[in-house]
């Protein structure tokens, strides 16, 4: 039985999730594209599979009827490019990694806004081309740090800024007050919008939370940290604020396109990096267990 | 009366402690440099001068002997500059800002920490000038981190990485046992070293720390930090090892010469920042005003 791999780096850290899907008798066609495969290419490379380990391609329920497939394995923890309702009609077990990314993301969430806010990047950079500019940053202690989205991640990203001493506020409303520690601010998201020195995103879903009168809402002043999904913020309103200098400096990891060629990079004052939250050695070698686990759990070989 | 000011960003962000020296009639002369001034500056500076708001630049016994100083108030923590039995029996006082630099410090090394060990200066590079390059990091959470100085510093800098669930190992001989938590591992330098994945110098002096028999000592693939001073590590055994991949990567705040200017430049795997460890608009604000109040406490005027 085949089975396809569209996560660019799968097993590249280490071949033990390659190994087991060949102990258990899969032939294994990778994604030798080294980027996210185009709707074109995944629906070349789905002729006569049966069994997917998936990145972030759509999986819409053209795609989905065409194809023969009964597994799509998620090597990583969004599904939202699965039409769910599409793979139950045809009987196509869709599994994920929940817990996968989760500490990576948070890692890699933390080291970028600390940062962002002392000028980390612009600063080596003029080092390295032998200039030595001294750049005053900011604390992290005492500001008003908006998580929107309150989930493993969200949860994991506040516990760690809490021990640093920023104040944390949160929006999800998805997650019971009950959920959040008291000494934690609950709000909605135009109260924390304009509570904020400092937003960051880990929701979950796809549809825009920063556009026109949240960005008229906010502090000058402000930093936007993203590393949850590109099109939750409007890359153009962002782009006006970082000129006008409403907001004072940004994190990216995803974007609504990728590879990334767009207009921010631009922009001293953004610190763009090409989707990697989920990739360290660690991370991602216990996620690619996972999703291969999940696969073998789904053909009921495992 | 003149105070000369040779920390050379004072003032800059808030101007509120240089109109408290000025409304207690003093006379301000400034650093204009934008720089640590030289010994020969510092000596023509000094005429005439009878407190002095101080930085890094050194007050030997010559220096010291031939001025009219009364007070040296650092903006800082560090004294290791002044010559503490000179200043002792010339009458001169001395005062330190023990509090001030401790949380800027701590959470650019947090920063940088984890930004290096996912190479996040060097990917953000690439994406700048259009190049969507992946890099596949590391793991904090479950590294064996040495804390070399178990001080203000490094104990904000523990408490911090614990959260994010590094293994914490102190090597402090100045520090007393029972004030290391339990869950903590105290060690002695060589120990230490050849255990740690990532080494965090946070300690005082300016002695050589790492030299030939400590970086022998080391893992392959481990990482080195200082936000100490300069002259701790053997700039060209780190390089040799950042050569032979034995270190796999760097961040250095501080240089036993600044402006830094030397071969390290050349690395892409050592974030390299000048010397900002207290630069923050708030943390340099409180020990700005704690200098100041230090120095009219020191004549007397407060």
């Amino acid at each position: 039985m085949k089975v396809l791999i569209t996560t660019s780096s799968f097993g590249e850290v280490n071949d033990k999730p390659l190994q087991i899907l060949k102990g258990a008798g899969f032939e294994v066609i990778k994604n030798t594209y080294k980027r996210k495969i185009t709707q074109n290419e995944l629906v070349l490379l789905l002729k006569g599979i049966q069994g997917v380990i998936a990145g972030l391609e759509y999986y819409d329920n053209n795609i989905l009827s065409k194809s023969e497939l009964k597994i799509i394995s998620r090597c990583g923890s969004g599904i939202t490019n699965i039409d769910l309702d599409a793979a139950k009609k045809l009987g196509i077990a869709v599994y994920n990694t929940p817990d996968g990314p989760t500490q990576s993301v948070a890692e890699l969430t933390v080291g970028c806004l600390l940062s962002l806010i002392r000028e980390v990047p612009c600063v080596n950079s003029l080092m390295h081309a032998g200039k030595w500019e001294k750049r005053t940053g900011h604390l992290l202690k005492g500001m008003n740090v908006l998580l929107i989205g309150y989930g493993k991640i969200g949860k994991t990203v506040a516990k760690i800024l809490n021990v640093i001493g920023a104040k944390i506020i949160v929006c999800d409303p998805f997650v019971p007050i009950e959920d959040i520690p008291e000494y934690f601010t609950k709000v909605d998201l135009l109260r924390g919008v304009k509570k904020a020195d400092l937003i960051v995103l880990h929701s979950s879903g796809e549809d825009l939370i920063l556009g026109e009168m949240e960005f008229a809402l906010m502090k000058p002043g402000v930093y936007i940290l993203n590393a949850a999904r590109g099109r939750l913020i409007d890359a153009d309103i962002l782009e006006r604020s970082l000129i006008s200098g409403k907001v004072a400096g940004a994190w990216l990891d995803t974007f609504s396109e990728e590879p990334y060629t767009g207009s921010l990079l631009k922009y001293n004052q953004v610190i763009l990096t090409p989707h990697i939250g989920s990739y360290t050695e660690e991370g991602r070698y216990e996620m690619e267990i996972e999703a291969v686990n999940n696969l073998l759990l789904g053909f009921k070989i495992s």
